[in-house]
């Protein structure tokens, strides 16, 4: 157990988690999902922290997904035993590392979209038992077979693959999720459940029901249960939710951030701006500018400056946070702004009471 | 020493040196800077490594610059002696570890551009020696002091404080440094300059002469030499170079690009496009997209999908890669990407030979 300090001492930028919120999104989820009786299986490549995704599980979740081999390797070392890994694991040498860890786990599933993947899975893993699922593009053509009878053709060949066992399909309506509107997020996701659905029919019609219906996420979970075709959801940014989410109409239990990134001013030499000590290092930039939390008006605007730096411009008359003013910001898109960090700062009462690992942090490969 | 292994076997997403190419890069540099006469001081924020860091002072130069306190901590800790901490050092918590890295080094500087931080500085070094550079703002509002007077108030605060010592000036044009049109570029640096000499002429006249003039990069510096102002470069890209920098024209000596991500192919079902295991969690996002090196057609345009995902489309005609296919991109920007990686692969006759850490990666507190 560390000492506590106050939150004000953080070395900056720091990224840091408030508990309390962060426990009351952790429980309305699983609660949530409790009450649908469906499956909640999250996905950790939003945390990738063993600390998390044990907390997780013992709030009620199946397991977690994990996004690629390493980040699934990370979270078993960290005593995580139940992992889907939602991309294809295609080359030899992965594959290999993907026996090794099979034999850790209670129980591990991958997908695969195509029959040379199948193939390599049954030819190496050695009679090992492992779930693969069919992974079906959903029409944005990142990964996924691409029709009924291919998604028919790869179930039949997994099932009749020497130690790989049809898990299931999964089905992620990535592009669909920050779809500010819901009305069109939903209209749009009926569409796509509705292609779901016949592929269902035809895998059912061929003697291969799919078990495992696994797909969702924080833009998408409420809408996908009404739906009623997934029975494993896969959300991640509800626990700490940022901008892109934040901007988003709901349905479903409401989330509040938990995430944000601590920084200070360290120059101040030009009215109506100040320069911060977080640049693109620190805070992914793909999903636009952070939005000012506290220690600065509210409506100031952010500006990247290179690597290490950012610019708060502050409206006209609401006067300039002073030189080595801690700000706090909401990160724009917050997976891959965790992936920029080794640890968490997790506060309470505006203490920092832990530092938690970024366990699976760079595990990409 | 590791067992050297084919780069075929890499693990994907992997951050890849050429060594031969990385060797010609840094030897031309410091050939080119000896005969010039002017002091090398390379950036390591774009390599974050020890190992290079030795390297770069073995082959002559002064000592290396970091960007941040953390990145100076992390090198110090691989035994580099001499470093120049280029953004200014202002809460208390971070100037007590700046006292402390002090006393391991053999020379430490930082810079600053406010009277609040020097004075913080000397209150808190206790007597020791620091050298500390006024940082003069290019125009760019980053950092820096807007004025020759209050460039020349804060020389005279520095060197009248205990234990500081004033140790000159550092101008760093970096939006300059990617203006494509070398004629535009050196314009534009010419006018920037004569605003630096003026400031530094009255530095002089009030008897307080800039030892260290510090500033360039790998964009300025051939034209920074001709100028004839700066005394000490900071480059730091040239070592690897980027998609961004090799857009530019150039004088002085050719750099030729020593780093590369290498990616797989692990979906392949739609005709014209294939999916590569290489996101925005693997890649910097903010200079645009990366060029294709090798494994498909080079006009092939690469599209970020998400986290963890790429997609290549090729052109009419060209054929698409094979799934599980190796291809190696240029990264958009080296050093936000490098940021991302815990290693690089050091490469030779296409065989692995060595990884070396990115020892200060996420240090950016």
């Amino acid at each position: 157990m560390m000492t506590p300090f106050p939150r004000s001492e953080l070395a900056t930028p720091a990224l840091v988690i408030d508990l309390p919120a962060f426990e009351r999104n952790m429980a309305a989820m699983a609660r949530w999902a409790r009450r649908k009786g469906i499956a909640l299986r999250p996905h950790a490549k939003t945390h990738k922290s063993g600390e998390i995704a044990r907390r997780q599980i013992a709030a009620g979740a199946a397991g977690v997904c994990c996004a690629k081999l390493g980040e699934a390797e990370a979270l078993a070392g960290e005593g995580i035993r139940d992992i889907l890994i939602t991309s294809p694991i295609v080359p030899v040498q992965a594959i290999e590392r993907l026996a090794r860890l099979n034999r850790k786990m209670e129980r591990l599933a991958v997908v695969a979209d195509h029959p040379l993947n199948v193939d390599r899975l049954a030819a190496m893993m050695n009679g090992q038992e492992l779930d693969v699922l069919v992974d079906v593009d959903t029409g944005s053509h990142r990964t996924g077979v691409t029709s009924a009878d291919a998604a028919v053709a790869l179930a039949r060949r997994i099932a009749a693959a020497d130690g790989l066992r049809f898990g299931g399909v999964q089905f992620y309506c990535g592009p669909l999720q920050h779809v500010a509107s819901l009305a069109e997020r939903s209209a749009a996701l009926a569409e796509r459940t509705a292609y779901l659905s016949d592929i269902l029919e035809q895998l059912r019609g061929a003697g291969l029901p799919a078990e495992i219906v696994s797909g969702g996420g924080t833009g998408s979970f409420a809408v996908d249960a009404e739906l009623g075709i997934l029975n494993e959801l896969q959300p991640g940014s509800y626990l700490f939710m940022d901008r892109q989410y934040i901007e988003c109409e709901y349905v479903g239990p409401k989330f509040e951030p938990a995430l944000s990134i601590h920084t200070r001013v360290i120059s101040a030499n030009t009215a109506g701006r100040v320069t911060v000590d977080v640049g693109l290092k620190a805070m992914a930039t793909e999903a636009g500018t952070p939005q000012v939390l506290a220690g600065a008006d509210p409506a100031s605007s952010y500006k990247f400056m290179g690597d290490e730096h950012g610019m708060l411009v502050t409206p006209e008359g609401a006067g300039d946070p002073g030189l080595d003013q801690l700000v706090t910001l909401l990160t724009p898109h917050c997976d891959p702004t965790v992936n920029l960090y080794d640890r968490y700062a997790v506060c309470q009462n505006d203490q920092v009471i832990a530092y938690w690992p970024v366990t699976a942090r760079g595990r990409s490969s």
